[in-house]
């Protein structure tokens, strides 16, 4: 299904010296964490894999760490050890640790009533000042962005009468059984263990950036929603072709296909996200990890007649059944006056311009190390995004990316990080400017990865 | 499918009574919350019904409230009307508002990082708290217990290999797919508008304390998981059979088949939940609602097998698919935080025995009115949870209960008891005592609901 062809030779850093590295940074890794190995076995007895969420142990292969504090975009292990995050919780904390702006109105809320099941006035605020900065006028909130897209799925499926969905290679949109599902050659089957399988037979997977694919694919009017990242955040970086989201918007227009544009990662790219940045339309917008608070709760916006079509079909609890939508917790005061918080006081376009110049300087760093290093590489780079591209074009899609992605490179790397205080959150994901970081912690990122490589080359 | 035998004669106040009762109070609570008018008219423009979850507008039939703040169990609307909520927030506060334990541990964990996509030491110490309250070893922690749910099923799946689930009529479990559903008379269709349909398949919906039903259903070794409330909350309260728990723990466990006791509203019945109360035995344990502190966060509990195969199907990042489980926000270190305070300090035995003893003297006095009217009714009683029942004899499965959710009556009692200051949150769920409430709100309540009643019979 995909494409195959590189976009370009890809650099391949030598093995032997790789491995090696690797199990020197293990080793030394193990000899400064004692403590958290200490935690790990007690933590075993009580949580599988001795974490509260199983997945914080599948994502790296060097021992556990446990958390003391933080600070900024540091964290600190029980064993003291300082760590500043390249891509701050995967994004949820971007904002960085114990923002008083946002800690002053949690307070407040929480002496208040953290829930009501009843709006707030920060509610209808928070609405508004997404509308006004994303461009579409009606919002509803959940805890994350899985029970977002979950909901605009439901809202198309009723609004299109249709229940397909699309989706493009290399994506994440939440722990949902329909998009958590791959294209094995054949036909598409869940992509992890334990999922259903059933609604992966509703689920089209295309590659991204291949306009054709999606048109041919609408041509049936089965399909209910396009679900997709204006750019592909999770794979490295994926990039639009000038046109394509123009192109994506105009024949799902056409055919009756609701087009979805999840900003969860991409929404900390630009202020107003990739959407104000490309002045981008759509039929919904997801926001999820808090906007990047530390804090759970998402949102999605959808347009006029969404709206209003929501509205007429609410859910009326034992006497009229409405589209499913809502979670007790969903919108809870706590979780609106942060919000509210959050884009009033933190979410700045000074900020965001800070963090694009900060990651420009990453950028034109790890570009110097391609030119000093001789590598065939490149950086990603999209406001405070970049990262090590692999291959000497940008990749156009999933298949491309990622050849970008050299795991056993990339766990050598996370470790060798690790060791000199910096912590690749998600390896394929990443490095990002924060809101938390400065000049020095994006220098002193890039002596290291200078170091790295000239260590494996 | 379901028994329509009724246990006894239903009572059914006068309609006539009803209907000019409700358009009476309708007016009186229009005439009290016109700022609440006023932020709805703004609202609506920017969130579908005006609310930040739709399903906030879908669960009374009167004029949305929006509220200005709260105090222990009570909470004041725009207009300064204040109510004493009765089933606080659907339980997900019902510790009462701004309760200082959790704002201390709240507070300091933002501070020190809300979340680091790691695990600290609170989470240890949670899960271990956990383990020796609900006698199940393992924990993992979600959002809510939608979540918990979905990932108990995708478990369940992989251990059995088996695709379908049990549930029961009149359950609740979240907004999944597969558990939103009802049996139309001849299938399991879903619920609610704008769901797929493909998940609906798999489930078997059976009426509670029917043990036959469910032995017949699980002789051809299909069923995955039997998913149940250990007592049925969401519509009015059904309590089993005596042996009827053990009798699905035996069946289950001589079929293969996975059992869950989804504790989310039932772990505020009494210390440990129902599981502790009645030594109940089982696969799996959801919690819910933060525990009722108003925070978003749920756990599940699992045995020690289950515990070792969750840690060997453990999801490795682009290297080896797991187990689909976990979210960027799961398990986060602000949740783990207010976690360990709600166990270590509010959530004691003692706290238990005060809520058991007001919801017994609600339960008194609402027997009592029933006497006094003459009226061929009884109080639902079990720990703080009472409520009216319109039958003489208790119910045993949904068809019965829902004899008791008369909802004209409800909906003119809820904005009678508005209009006096009560929150009837859920009509058909509750009232309960909160850890927030004094024998003085019990009272006060109990009298409302007799001058009702007095005026409708």
């Amino acid at each position: 299904m995909s494409t195959t062809l590189a976009p370009g030779p890809v650099y391949r850093a030598d093995r032997t010296r790789v491995t090696e590295l690797n199990q020197r940074e293990l080793e030394r890794f193990a000899a400064h964490t004692g403590r958290s190995k200490a935690l790990l076995d007690r933590a075993r007895k009580v949580m599988p894999a001795g974490t509260p969420m199983s997945w914080m142990a599948g994502y790296y292969m060097h021992p556990q760490l446990y958390v003391a504090g933080g600070e900024g975009a540091r964290f600190f292990d029980v064993d003291g050890n300082a760590y500043v995050d390249m891509n701050v919780a995967d994004l949820s904390a971007t904002l960085g640790y114990g923002i008083p702006a946002v800690e002053e109105a949690m307070v407040r809320q929480f002496r208040n009533g953290a829930h009501y099941l009843l709006p707030t006035e920060d509610a209808v605020v928070a609405a508004d000042s997404l509308g006004r900065l994303m461009g579409l006028p009606f919002w509803q909130f959940t805890l994350a962005a899985s029970g977002a897209n979950t909901e605009i799925m439901r809202i198309a499926r009723h609004i299109t009468g249709r229940r397909k969905l699309i989706v493009f290679e290399g994506k994440y949109h939440g722990h949902i059984e329909e998009t958590l599902v791959k294209f094995d050659g054949e036909r598409v089957v869940p992509e992890y263990q334990g999922l259903s399988g059933r609604r992966s037979e509703d689920t089209i997977i295309l590659p991204f950036n291949d306009l054709d694919a999606v048109a041919a694919a609408l041509e049936s009017r089965e399909v209910a929603l396009v679900l997709t990242e204006p750019a592909l955040t999770n794979c490295s970086l994926v990039l639009p072709d000038p046109g394509y989201l123009e192109g994506l918007r105009r024949i799902t227009a056409e055919t009756g296909t609701m087009l979805c544009i999840d900003e969860s990662h991409t929404f900390s790219f630009a202020y107003g996200g990739l959407t104000r940045l490309w002045n981008l339309e759509s039929d919904f917008i997801t926001l999820g990890k808090g906007l990047g608070s530390g804090l759970a709760f998402a949102a999605y916006g959808m347009t006029d007649a969404i709206g209003d079509h929501v509205e007429k079909h609410l859910d009326i609890l034992h006497r009229r059944p409405g589209i499913g939508l809502g979670g007790t917790l969903y919108g809870n005061a706590l979780s609106m006056a942060c919000a509210r918080a959050v884009l009033e006081h933190v979410l700045t376009e000074d900020a965001f311009n800070r963090i694009s110049a900060l990651g420009s300087r990453m950028a034109d760093g790890i570009d110097a190390i391609c030119r000093d290093l001789d590598l065939p590489c490149r950086a990603f780079r999209i406001g405070p995004r970049s990262g090590l591209c692999l291959t000497p074009e940008l990749p156009r899609n999933y298949a491309e990316a990622r050849l970008s992605m050299d795991l056993d490179m990339l766990d050598a790397r996370r470790v060798f990080m690790a060791n000199r205080g910096y912590w690749d959150c998600i390896v394929s994901a990443g490095p990002q400017a924060s809101f938390a970081h400065g000049k020095e912690d994006i220098d002193g990122y890039v002596d290291l990865m200078h170091e790295f490589m000239n260590n494996i080359k």
